[in-house]
């Protein structure tokens, strides 16, 4: 058996699956963001046309896959298995959203790291040769978030500072074990990080941990200095979660700050579309790596990046019995060619 | 690379990896059924000391896993990655049950029919290379199912007698490329099957349909009969389900009546213990699987069963929204030595 082992807890492929396509298709303040013109497909508004926001964002989990697997010049019955994820309880936005491609299914809940989560299986299922194309597909949408987490929206409850805006947006990946300009070199699957963070209206504090923790131990199971990632992108910390995360590196003696990203920074523009700490969501990592982060590495801008998307692991039942919000982050390794 | 791929959607693992140890933790009223002195832990009350069902089934699910390390000879440091989860929103039994162990965590969803993704991704980990020691582990409870999808216990509503009662169980499973007494041959990952069922207080009869496409798919990849199985073994059909699959599978051609065997009506005592249609949920089959299953092949009794747990795809959201209840099934391939 071939040894796919790297250090404790990581993950190093023998033969680097690779992102043969992806598709990001958001909702209408996505696309008024800053990353607007790179996005897929920018829906006029938020329901997708649909009746409800669980069916619009199962839309739009099908329309980024079918737009992936058509970039990828294949048909859905040439994709072996699908793993995917969201954000509501019991995955229904996934569950209707890809019933009718007949895609074998492995459903995943990682909170806002499921995108990580998703695209290390993926890669694995490839690289082992259980497959030969994989998908990987998140969403996120913010009407069916807010109803899901916190208030309904009718009633106007003002948003803290440190509050990020939940995505309205879906990103889909096609792996396989050759094409495109991308490959997955490794992966690090991260542990739950609990630091007893309770405030469910500040989610960068609590993933934040979590993410120093991933990054921490890709940088000792790979035995690399951030200096060899021209990025290291973390899913949605916002603005707080972002500075917390460069402390806790400081602390571990990692200076990541002159190329740390954050997918929830970049989606929104702080100053005009008022989003407050940023954007959040199994769909934000997922869109910016399709429309922004993979096409750099496809042109060469930059040669490789570790991409971490971040989870916080609570629900409106856990947070209302009084539990703290755990962290959860999953890192990627991606290499342009 | 080493192709692990069985004919349209299964995989066939060239080293088949092994099933060391394994674990079962139950509340009363399983321990009371017809199953009860197998399970390696009952609890005398179903609250397993903590102040609310969903820490009770937190609490199922450390006492599960680290009954089956133990059992296996290791420490919680030795394995690498666990594949865990629950019915609850946001997987909240399987975050706040396993943070302690410091393991690195793929949460998964696919309802009841968790166990088998978790072992199926479990299995293809170890066995692409990717792990020495992976663990899989699910739970369900009834107190923290019925407040998750019915009706708070309070109202003390009538259920019909198409209607299963959740299990208050966990299993956890410790997967290796050597030691035990029962190997992973292969597995079929399922597909989504939607036959426009919309009834939740009939699971068997939104489930029966994927069990049966599954099966049907597993029988055609491998090129088996169902005699080449000393068992098949659903997770959780039920009485009512358990008829559909045997009428689907005659529609198919092939009659499964004499081998067929559902975990949710092994558990229960149906004339007894009032449980209509029989058990549910992620933990019946992992209890099952655990207590009874693997030791017949690990006694010989049995050569080799097809085990399929089966999902129903609903949250309370989408079934009040008035959507379908979707099936899903995922088949693993278990031998004795």
């Amino acid at each position: 058996m071939v040894n796919q082992m790297a250090g404790k807890q990581s993950v190093e492929f023998q033969n680097a699956p690779r992102i043969i396509s992806s598709a990001s298709v958001v909702g209408p303040k996505e696309g008024e963001g800053p990353l607007g013109e790179l996005f897929d497909l920018i829906s006029p508004e938020a329901e997708f046309g649909e009746d409800t926001w669980e069916q619009a964002e199962s839309t739009m989990q099908k329309e980024a896959l079918q737009t992936a697997i058509g970039k990828a010049g294949l048909e859905a019955w040439q994709i072996r298995y699908l793993f995917g994820g969201d954000l509501l309880a019991q995955l229904i936005a996934t569950s209707f959203g890809n019933g009718d491609t007949d895609i074998p299914l492995f459903g995943l809940y990682g909170a806002c790291s499921t995108c990580g989560e998703s695209l290390m299986l993926a890669a694995m299922t490839v690289a082992g040769g259980y497959a030969d194309h994989a998908a990987a597909i998140t969403s996120s949408h913010f009407g069916s978030a807010e109803k899901e987490f916190r208030f309904p929206m009718g009633y106007g409850s003002q948003r803290p500072l440190s509050a990020s805006w939940t995505v309205t947006g879906s990103g889909a990946f096609v792996l396989s074990a050759k094409g495109g300009h991308v490959r997955v070199r490794g992966a690090t699957p991260g542990r739950i990080v609990d630091m007893g963070v309770k405030d469910n209206m500040n989610m960068g504090a609590c993933m934040a941990p979590a993410a120093g923790d991933t990054i921490y131990q890709n940088l000792m199971d790979f035995n690399l200095q951030p200096e060899d990632y021209d990025k290291i992108i973390t899913g949605d910390l916002g603005s707080i979660g972002s500075h917390i995360l460069s402390d806790l590196m400081k602390e571990k003696g990692f200076d990541i700050s002159g190329r740390h990203m954050d997918c929830g920074i970049e989606i929104y523009d702080k100053e005009k579309q008022d989003t407050h700490a940023g954007g959040s969501g199994c769909g934000c990592s997922a869109v910016v790596l399709s429309a922004m982060i993979l096409p750099k590495l496809e042109k060469g801008i930059w040669k490789r990046v570790l991409f971490v998307p971040t989870g916080a692991l609570l629900s409106k039942v856990s947070f209302n019995e009084g539990q703290t919000v755990p962290g959860i982050a999953h890192a990627v390794i991606l290499e342009g060619d």
